[in-house]
C-alpha cells in the first residue's frame, strides 16, 4: 500500500475543501455576517492540505490505494467540514459539528439541530454545499478540475462511484469526471432559475437546488419545503429530485441524441414504474386525510420523489399517515434511485439484479441443464459482477441489523432505532418516531453519533471502501 | 410437471397425517375428553389421502416434482391439521385454527389463543405434535416409514431439508431418513425421561420435548416454561434446544465415534461462539434486574438457546429488558441455529459463507489479481452454492420487508408488523410490542393472518418451493 500518495491525495482533496468554502465566505461577507468561521477553517485546511500535498511520494497506485483513499478521504473531508460550524459556535460540540458535517458530505440530512433558522446564513449556505459536494463526489470533481498527478484515477472515481459497475461516459476519465459535472452545475443552475420563478428567494432556491442536486435534504428553513406552501416550487423540486435519481449517463446519452439506448435502460423502467406504484398506492391509502384530489397527490407524489431519491424534503408530516406508508417510504428509501445517481440505498439495478437472480435459482429448479444466465440492458451480466452485487446486499443488511443494534445501546424504541440505522446507511434521512420528520437526532449518545457518522460514510461509498480501511489486511506490511 | 403424482404424494401424506392423530386421540381417551374432534378429522383425512393416493400415474420425478410436491402438501397437511381445532370449537374461526396449524407444523409456535390451559388435553397433544412432526419434516418421515413408490425420494428431502446443501448420512435416501428419525426419537425420548426426573408431570414433559424437538415454542402452560418455576427442567430444556439446533449430521458422526469429522465443522464453532458471546452480553446487560448471579444467568442462558433455535420459549418477559437485547434476540432469530436442524432463521452456514464472501470481495479489492475460494470445513464451496446462498438471503430479506408492507395494514406499531414479519419468516415464535412474548396474534385481521400463515410455510421450506408453486411456468404447461 503506497500510504504516501493517499496522504499526498487526502492534501490535494483537503486543498480543494478549503477552497470551497471560499462561497460561504462570500455569502456571509454579502449578509453582513461574521466571515471568521470561515477565514479560519480556509487558512487551517491550506495549510494542512499544502503541507500534506508536499510529501515526497512515487506514482504506484492501483485499486487498493483507490479504495483506501477514497475511504480515508471522506473520513477527513467530514472532519474537515465540521470546521465551519466549530468556529461559528452555533453547535454544542465538535462531535455534533462532525455529525451534521458526515450528514452533509454523504448526503443524508439528518440534524442534530432544532432551530435551522437561527443559524448565520453562511452557515447554512455551506451546509447545503457540502450536500452538493459530496453527491456527486469530491474525487469525481479532484479528476475533473486538478492535473491528474499522474495516477490512474479511474480506481478513484471507481471507489466512489455508486452503483454495481462503474461506466465511463467516455474512455478518458478526466473528461468522463468532467462531463458528469458540467450536466451537475447545468441541471443544479437550470433549477435555481425554475425555483426562482415560482417566487423563492434567491438565496432559498441556491439552498434546495443544492440539496436537491446532492439528493441530501438540507433547508434553510424549520418547516422544509413544507414551509413555502408553494405547490409550484414543490413541483419543481420533485421533478429535478426524480432527474438527479437516474443514472448521468443517461443524461450524457440524451444529451448526445441517443435517444433508443437512453430509454432502454431496464433500471431506468423498473425506477419509473416503482415511483408510478407506489405514488398510486400512496394516492389510494392517504386519501381520506385530503380534502382534495389534487392536494392529495401532489403531496403523495413529493413524499415518493424526495423518499425514493433518499432525499428526505418533507411537505408533510408522515408520522401521521398509515403504518403501511411509513413501512412503504422505509422500503424506498432501502431501494434508493439508479446507479450512478446521487442517490443512496441499494440502487435499482442491484435490487433488479437481485430479483432476476432468484427467478434463474427458480429457472434452475424447474430445469436443472438448463444454463441460464442474468441479463441487463439486453447484456450478460458476468458471475462475478453478480456475486459482488448479491454480497453487497447482504453486507448492507448485516451492517443495518448491527447498526440498530448498537444505536439499541440508547434504549429508544425498536422504529427509532432500526430507521436511523436504515436511514443514516442508506443516505436517506428522516426515519420513523424519534428519527422522524419531526425530530431530530440531538437525543443520541456520544458513541451513537460517532456511529452513525461512520454509518453515512459507509453508505456513500458502498462498503467497501470503509471495510478496507477497517481490514486489519490492509494494514500488515506497515 | 407430472402433477397426478404429487396429488399421490399428497395422498400419501394426508394417510399419514391422519394415522399421527391417533396420539392426540388416545390422550383424549385416557383423560376422559370427547374424542370426536379427532375421530371426524381422521375419517375424512384417511378418506381424502385414500382417494388422491389411487390416482394412477406414472412415475416420471424431477427436482421441480420434488419442490412443487413440497410446497403444495405442507400447504394442505396445514389446513388437514387445523381439523381438530376445528371440530373442538376452541377457535373462533377456521382462519384461526389453519393459522395455529401452519404456526405448528412450520415450528413457529405463535398463538392466537389467550387462554391455553383451557383447552382440551387431546388439543394441546395435537398442537404440541405438529411441532415435532413439522421439526424433521413429513417427508423424512414419508421417505423413512413408508414405501418408496419407485420415486427419488431425494427430491422431496432435499426441498424439505433446511440449509444451503441436503446432506446425505448414509447413500441411500430411506436409510437415512430412518436413521435422522431414529437420532430426533432417540433425543426426545431421552429427554422426556430427564424432564420427569427434574419433577414435570408426565404429560407435561412430552408437550415441552416436541416444542423442544421442533424447536417450536407451543406449551400447555400459559405462562410456558416459566409457569414450573424449575431452574432444572429450563437447564434440560436449554440444552436440548442447543442439541436440536445442530446438524444431525454432528449427531450421526458421534454416534458413529467419528469426533474429530463432528467437532471440525466450521459452522459448529460459529454456533458455540454465538451462543457464548451473546449469553456474555446478555449477562452484563440484563444483571442489574436479577438479585444473584445465578439468576442472571440462568434467564440469560435459557433465553439465548430459546431465541437462537428459533423457539420461543420463555421463562421471563424479555419486553422488560432494555431494547439493546430486545434487537440481539432479533438478530439471532434471523441468524437462527445450523444446517440440517430443526431450526429456523437463515442458518449459521448460510451466514458464515456471506461474511467469507464479503471477505473475499475485500481481498480482491487489495490483491486484483489473486484467485480466492470460499471455503468450508476445508472444503472449497462451488460458486453455484454460494450463489445460491447470497440470492437466498437477499429474496430472505426480500420476503421480511414487503410482507412488513403487508401486516403493516393493520395498522399497528412498526415493531409489530416488523418483527411479526421476521419471526413467522424464521419460525421464530415471539417478537417485539403487540407480537411480543406477552401478546399474541389475535389481534391481527383475517388477510393478515392467512398472509403470515403463508409466510411460516415460505420460512419452513426455505423460499424456494413456494416460489416454485406460485410461479406462472410451473403451471404454464397445463
Amino acid at each position: 500500500m503506497n500510504f504516501r500518495l493517499v496522504l499526498k491525495l487526502v492534501g490535494r482533496v483537503t486543498q480543494l475543501v478549503s477552497c470551497s468554502m471560499l462561497f460561504p465566505l462570500l455569502i456571509s461577507l454579502i449578509w453582513e455576517e461574521d466571515p471568521r468561521p470561515f477565514l479560519y477553517s480556509i487558512v487551517i485546511l491550506l495549510l494542512i492540505g499544502t503541507g500534506l500535498y508536499f510529501i515526497p511520494t512515487n506514482s504506484s497506485f492501483y485499486l487498493r490505494e483507490g479504495f483506501f483513499a477514497v475511504g480515508l478521504i471522506w473520513i477527513f473531508m467530514g472532519l474537515a467540514g465540521a470546521l465551519p460550524f466549530f468556529f461559528s459556535g452555533c453547535f454544542p460540540s465538535f462531535l455534533d459539528c462532525a455529525f451534521e458535517s458526515f450528514s452533509g458530505f454523504s448526503t443524508t440530512g439528518v440534524t442534530v439541530l432544532t432551530d435551522i433558522e437561527a443559524l448565520p446564513q453562511g452557515i447554512l449556505f455551506w451546509r447545503s454545499l457540502t450536500h452538493w459536494l459530496g453527491g456527486m463526489g469530491v474525487l469525481v470533481l479532484a479528476t475533473a478540475v486538478v492535473p491528474s498527478m499522474g495516477i490512474r484515477s479511474h480506481y478513484l472515481t471507481q471507489a466512489e462511484s455508486p452503483g454495481p459497475v462503474a461506466s465511463k461516459l467516455v474512455p478518458k476519465q478526466a473528461q468522463s469526471s468532467r462531463i458528469l459535472y458540467r450536466i451537475y452545475c447545468a441541471l443544479t443552475a437550470i433549477e435555481v432559475v425554475l425555483l426562482r420563478l415560482t417566487g423563492l428567494p434567491l438565496y432559498d432556491c441556491f439552498i434546495h437546488a443544492f440539496s436537491t442536486a446532492g439528493t441530501g435534504g438540507f433547508s434553510n428553513r424549520n418547516g422544509n419545503v413544507g414551509a413555502y406552501n408553494n405547490p409550484a416550487a414543490e413541483m419543481v423540486i420533485a421533478i429535478f429530485l426524480l432527474l438527479f435519481s437516474l443514472n448521468f449517463a443517461i443524461h450524457f446519452l440524451i444529451l448526445t441524441r441517443r435517444f433508443r439506448q437512453a430509454f432502454s435502460s431496464d433500471e431506468l423502467r423498473f425506477f419509473l414504474c416503482l415511483i408510478f406504484l407506489v405514488t398510486a398506492y400512496t394516492v389510494w391509502t392517504v386519501q381520506p386525510v385530503y380534502n382534495n384530489v389534487w392536494d392529495c397527490l401532489r403531496h403523495s407524489f413529493f413524499m415518493v420523489c424526495s423518499v425514493i431519491s433518499t432525499t428526505g424534503f418533507t411537505i408533510s408530516n408522515y408520522s401521521a399517515w398509515p403504518q403501511a406508508i411509513q413501512v412503504c417510504m422505509l422500503l424506498l428509501m432501502l431501494i434508493g434511485g439508479c446507479a450512478g445517481s446521487t442517490t443512496g440505498g441499494l440502487k435499482c439495478s442491484r435490487v433488479l439484479l437481485a430479483f432476476r437472480s432468484a427467478h434463474r435459482e427458480i429457472s434452475h429448479i424447474l430445469h436443472p441443464r438448463a444454463v441460464k444466465v442474468v441479463k441487463l440492458d439486453g447484456k450478460v451480466v458476468g458471475e462475478g459482477t453478480l456475486h459482488s452485487v448479491l454480497t453487497y446486499i447482504a453486507c448492507f443488511f448485516a451492517i443495518v441489523f448491527v447498526s440498530t443494534l448498537l444505536i439499541a445501546s440508547d434504549d429508544f424504541s425498536f422504529a427509532t432505532c432500526f430507521s436511523a440505522a436504515l436511514t443514516c446507511v442508506s443516505n436517506a434521512g428522516p426515519g420513523l418516531e424519534l428519527a422522524g420528520p419531526t425530530g431530530n437526532y440531538s437525543a443520541f449518545s456520544p458513541f451513537v453519533k460517532v456511529f452513525l457518522s461512520l454509518c453515512m460514510v459507509v453508505g456513500r461509498l458502498e462498503i467497501f471502501p470503509v471495510l478496507v480501511i477497517l481490514s486489519p489486511k490492509t494494514w500488515r506490511k506497515i
